[in-house]
């Protein structure tokens, strides 16, 4: 067995569409004001993606921006798995679709992992350990859940928030990185329905439209989060202070806001930067992790994402250089 | 860490649906012989879940018959995984609908892992691991891909192979149980459409439907399974003969026959007793388990699933009193 702490988060890639729907445009339509807008949803456009779209080919598109960063042998990938709830199709994984696309081996493992916006750190647990325990040397962890296909544009709760992106992490073994130190689960018993995609169809689309209890989420987010922050870094005997980052999932900026105040952390250790793409679900904290990977400034970040389930996850992280 | 091998799998419960659908019936339909069904499929009649029944449903089923088999405290349970390609809805995921219907606790991680007719070794793999990393003690690993759900009944290359089941398999701590040793995984470049459910929907149904390229499975399993089982084994240290059972997909009574001859396994390590049920997906293996995990008196077995992807899994499991 490797060490846990030789697999590092060696590169992350991602994709934004570049095209942008504007929420200022909406507002009347749902009787909300711009102060909102602004200080509670802190989402002033949303990345759509091209009809012509896939979930593979936002996959494939964040492999690209990878290699522009990090060099990597496509022929040592070992695992490749999709973080998704919104698959191409339900019959084969999304992963066995990407490994088609990028020409894998065929000795590469392919899963998705369906678990929503906890789903990144959900992934890193689970693929850190499994390349620990089967000594695998490198994989691929990608994160896709586009809800332009399953929003409703007519739902003031669901309209003005999600945007469409995908993101690819290279996990590599003894490569300069962040490791994972511990990680923190769980899911609110009696809340399955709080996020939900199973309503009546769109009239002429065959797939079910999200519907979310905003406030159900709200509460569940502000109560469970915090607590799972403090067991984690009760359990690593770390403190708040010993954090450089916290990257919390971008729900809205008013729940990042709420668990920020909990926690009595200060902004510059938080933030908050989807204002021109949107709540990207699971992709949203490897977009704000890109960079800190990238500069290898930080020597430990927190990582918590939640929502769908309604379940979450938060892990810690170190830089191993 | 806990050591891989502390994981155990303590106990399987299994839910198969009582109604069976007769192959008999339908050979004339597709002008097939009773000689092709019995030799080469070897599927009489398949289990058919019940309209009203959803696949969280026939996971709690399965749980029930793991809650008369062996002790279990769901408030120490830490992991809920369904390896499902059929959840109830496609948000949230199916392990967060079971979590609320039995009552599981909080600081329980809820996912799905869509992989397919290797799903359950890739689920194996991936929930040993990270309860190894992450100290995890008590983990369900469902199984439940219920395929009436997606099948043309007048498509002859599928209609008369699946049946609908769910499994369940407790993973404990320092119980007595199996170990997994190692893991050998695979996907073949090229073939993500040999299993596909993307066709168009049957009339009046927002699903769609499976299709599968018999032809192309067929050559991919006989081909990347005894590999894979041959690798497995030789990076384990162990030969064939140290073996005592080879538990193979029963995609068809032809694939496992074809493979059992490719590594000159004697028929007596290779059970296939499907007949009464069919090819339940990623449940198939662990029916198969159920017996040999309640009476513990076999040493080591391999486990070896493979068709959507196309994909492949295999791994080793050795006996711990």
């Amino acid at each position: 067995m490797t060490l846990l702490t030789n697999v590092r988060i060696h590169a992350i890639g991602s994709y934004l569409p570049t095209h942008r729907a504007a929420n200022a445009d909406l507002l009347p339509r749902f009787s909300i004001d711009e102060e909102f807008l602004r200080t509670k949803l802190g989402i002033a456009a949303r990345a759509i993606k091209d009809n012509s779209e896939e979930t593979s080919d936002l996959c494939v598109k964040a492999f690209h921006d990878l290699q522009t960063r990090s060099g990597i042998a496509l022929s040592e990938v070992q695992i490749c798995c999709v973080v998704t709830q919104n698959p191409d199709v339900s019959i084969p994984h999304t992963a066995a679709i990407v490994h088609q696309k990028l020409g894998l081996p065929r000795s590469c493992m392919t899963f998705d992992l369906s678990q929503g916006c906890a789903g990144y750190v959900h992934g890193l647990a689970l693929l850190t350990s499994v390349m620990a325990s089967l000594d695998l040397r490198s994989a691929l962890l990608f994160t896709c859940d586009p809800y332009s296909k399953i929003i409703n544009p007519a739902d003031k709760n669901t309209a003005l928030i999600f945007g469409d992106g995908a993101t690819v992490t290279h996990l590599a073994c003894n490569l300069p990185g962040y490791a994972l130190v511990d990680a923190n689960f769980g899911t609110e018993p009696g809340s399955a329905e709080c996020l939900i995609a199973n309503g009546p169809a769109n009239e002429g689309a065959v797939r079910p439209t999200l519907q979310m209890n905003g406030t159900a989420v709200l509460m569940h987010a502000t109560r469970a989060v915090p607590a799972s922050i403090s067991a984690l870094l009760a359990k690593s005997g770390r403190k708040l202070d010993d954090v450089d980052l916290f990257l919390l999932h971008p729900g809205s900026k008013r729940v990042v806001d709420l668990i920020k105040k909990s926690l009595k952390l200060p902004d510059t250790k938080v933030p908050f930067e989807i204002e021109s793409y949107g709540n990207t679900v699971s992709s949203s904290i490897p977009l704000m992790l890109q960079q800190p990977v990238l500069e290898k400034q930080h020597a430990r970040l927190v990582l918590s994402g939640f929502g769908v389930g309604f379940s979450w996850g938060s892990c810690l992280i170190e830089l191993h250089n």
